[in-house]
This record gives structure tokens, C-alpha cells and sequence, in this order.
């Protein structure tokens, strides 16, 4: 399942993909970034995901999932943070000395360290652990945090449309649609400004097409 | 509460910290990078992190969190990138290019994205989520996966000692503690071996301070 690389082209990273899953939001960076990838479809109804060729590949059994130069990157953040490091062209992701260094890092960070375990309780209609132990303190604190950002807007971190956009504006969409997040019109406004992007629709149309390869 | 940091020291943090909670480790980070920072204890027996004044600062209420230039970077993993890039000279985050660029991110992120979750479901005694929604999969998927990788040590990234082991020594040395994570003789080699680093013993001697100063 670990493809050859050795084609020359330095930059070009294997992509671990399974349609309409958590490895929707890398697909999008990908096509934002015109990035030189190559795609490796998981069916996850078939459970390829926990078959021994991909747990070899990332024990965790997780997508998105990366091979660059034949080495792993996983987590959903640190693909983000990692891909938009390797197309600086793209300019996603603000350098070190940038004042916006640090809110993008911690953007990108509270998604999969707050944000995440906060709708997986919510979606389990499970109270948050106790205050001390809690990870995102309360569902509150999460969506109050995420209006006062939105508030400044247009993007995450301001006028910088970036790789945090990415990420938040498919995970505020999806998460709007199961009714988990409420659909203020600040929210509303943001998805569409970041679903719209072309490279976003390009992204939305090739998982459209994966879906149905995989129906066949 | 927020302090003026017109001092002409270009690197110098505001360090928000509480004694014996989840920035210890931000704490020792910055005794490893021979950090310039500014320490303001918050007092959790007395809900300070849940006050106006620090809500201001953090809208999360959680440590750890720095300010740098006025800007403010919480999430523990956002606050190890950011600060191990800051002190480049420490020689703690792997650069650009370098093949343990993507295990750094990757390892950073996983103690967040999945580690902590895991911890919480854990010592909650609760199931974790179904495994399309559970953003750690099972219990042993995270054991399996640390056990794999402190099994090409010493370090995280192998020979290396980088930001990501002060980090993940601190993490099993209270986990283990707590019984949570089970004490192999790997992880208690790799613990030991992070945890007698001078800088490391020189942080866990001031938080005692800290203990005994807010006891006082």
C-alpha cells in the first residue's frame, strides 16, 4: 500500500482520503494549495481503515493521514500546519515574526484539542468532564470563544484568508448541518465565504465523485 | 491584569500559569529554552481563570497561555510550537525541511487531538464515542501508537530531544501516576529520561515554590 516516491517531485505528498469523513477539510487545503498529490481512497465501509496495509501506515487508523518523502504526518492540525508549511507560495500560512504566527497556530490547534471533543460529547449528549479535567471547560466557553473571533472577521485571524479558514470554515459547516453548532448569521456568513472559494467547490466536487466510485 | 511589555525585550512572554495544572509543562519548556518570560500565577482554589480579568485575556479560562507582543497563544501544543520557534537557538523544534518536521507537528498535535481526549474518557470511566465520531478510535489504538514510538527512542523524534518530549516526559509522568497509563519499562525509562534534565528538575522545584506560595 506505501507507494514509490521516487519520481522526483519533491514537494509531492501520498494523501489518505475517505469520502465525506474528517479527511474532507486536507482535500480542500490540497486544491487550495494546487498542491502535487497523490490520492489513496479508503473505504471506510469496507473498513479499510483498520486492515493491517493502513494501520502499517498510521496505527491510529485515522485519515487525513500523509506520506511526504515516505514519512508520516496525522492529526488533522499538524497536516494542515505541515502542508501549508510546504507551499509557503500559497501563502496559508503566516511565517514566524508575523503577528498572526500565533493566532494561527493556536486556531489550528483548538480545533482537534478543544472544538472536537466538545462536539463529540455534545453529538454523544454527554455532559463535559468536570471543569478540572474538561479539555474545553463548557460547550459555552467553545462557542463564545468562536463568535468573538468571527466577530473580527472576515476570516479566523482577520482581512488573511489562511489554512485555518480551511479547516474552520468545512468544520463550522458540517457541524452547522447536524444542528450541533448553532447557524448565526456570522457563522452562516463565514461558511459561505470560505465554501465558495473555487478551490473549496473543486474539493467538494471530487468527493462528490469519490462517493460515487465508491457506490459502484 | 494585562501587562505592559513595552521593555524593549523583543522575545519576552507572559506566562499564565497555575501551580500543578496542564502548564507545568509550558513551565519547563521555558527553563528548557532559557526563556525571558514574565510569570503570573492564576489561583485555581480561588477560580481566577474563571474571572473577568483573565477571561479577557484567555476567553478559555485555561492555562497554559502566553502573551507575546500583546497577542495571545493558548492550547498547550499551539503554545510549543510557538515558543520552541521563538527560541530557535535551543535547537527544540525540528525546521522546514527537516524529515522529523512532520513527526514533530504530528506528535504535538496527537497529544491534544487524541491523547488528551482518551485521558479524559479514561479517568471518567466513560466508553469512548463510536469509532466514526471518537477522534482517538479506542483506548489501546493510543497506547499501541505511543508504545510504538518511545520503542525507537530515546526520544519522541529517536535521537533527538525536541519541545514534543517535554511535552509527552510530563504527560506520562503524571498519567502514570495516576494510574492511567500503565507504567511499562519503556515509558518509565523515557519519563526518567526527560524528567532529570536540570531544566526539567528546576521547573518542578519552582511550581513546589508556587504550591507553597499560594498556600501561604
Amino acid at each position: 500500500m506505501k507507494p514509490n516516491i521516487s519520481d522526483g517531485s519533491d514537494r509531492k505528498v501520498i494523501f489518505f482520503h475517505a469520502p465525506q469523513s474528517r479527511s474532507g477539510g486536507t482535500l480542500a487545503l490540497l486544491e487550495e494549495l494546487s498542491a502535487d498529490y497523490e490520492l489513496h481512497l479508503l473505504d471506510f465501509k469496507k473498513g479499510e481503515q483498520r486492515q493491517p496495509a493502513y494501520l502499517a501506515i498510521n496505527p491510529m487508523g485515522k485519515v487525513p493521514a500523509i506520506l511526504h518523502r515516505d514519512v508520516l504526518v496525522a492529526e488533522q492540525p499538524a497536516v494542515f500546519l505541515y502542508l501549508a508549511e510546504l507551499y509557503p507560495e500559497a501563502r496559508l500560512a503566516p511565517l514566524i515574526g508575523d503577528p498572526r504566527r500565533g493566532p494561527y497556530l493556536r486556531w489550528l490547534v483548538y480545533y482537534g484539542s478543544s472544538f472536537e471533543p466538545a462536539v463529540v460529547d455534545r453529538s454523544q449528549k454527554r455532559e463535559p468532564a468536570p471543569p478540572m479535567t474538561s479539555p474545553y471547560g463548557t460547550w459555552d466557553d467553545v462557542l463564545n470563544t468562536i463568535h468573538a473571533q468571527l466577530a473580527r472577521g472576515p476570516y479566523l485571524l482577520g482581512d488573511r484568508f489562511t489554512a485555518a479558514d480551511v479547516l474552520w470554515g468545512i468544520a463550522l459547516h458540517w457541524t452547522t448541518l447536524f444542528n450541533l453548532v448553532p447557524e448565526t448569521p456570522d457563522i452562516r456568513a463565514y461558511i459561505e465565504r470560505v465554501i465558495m472559494r473555487p478551490a473549496m467547490q473543486r474539493a467538494a466536487a471530487r468527493d462528490a465523485e469519490f462517493v460515487a466510485q465508491q457506490a459502484a
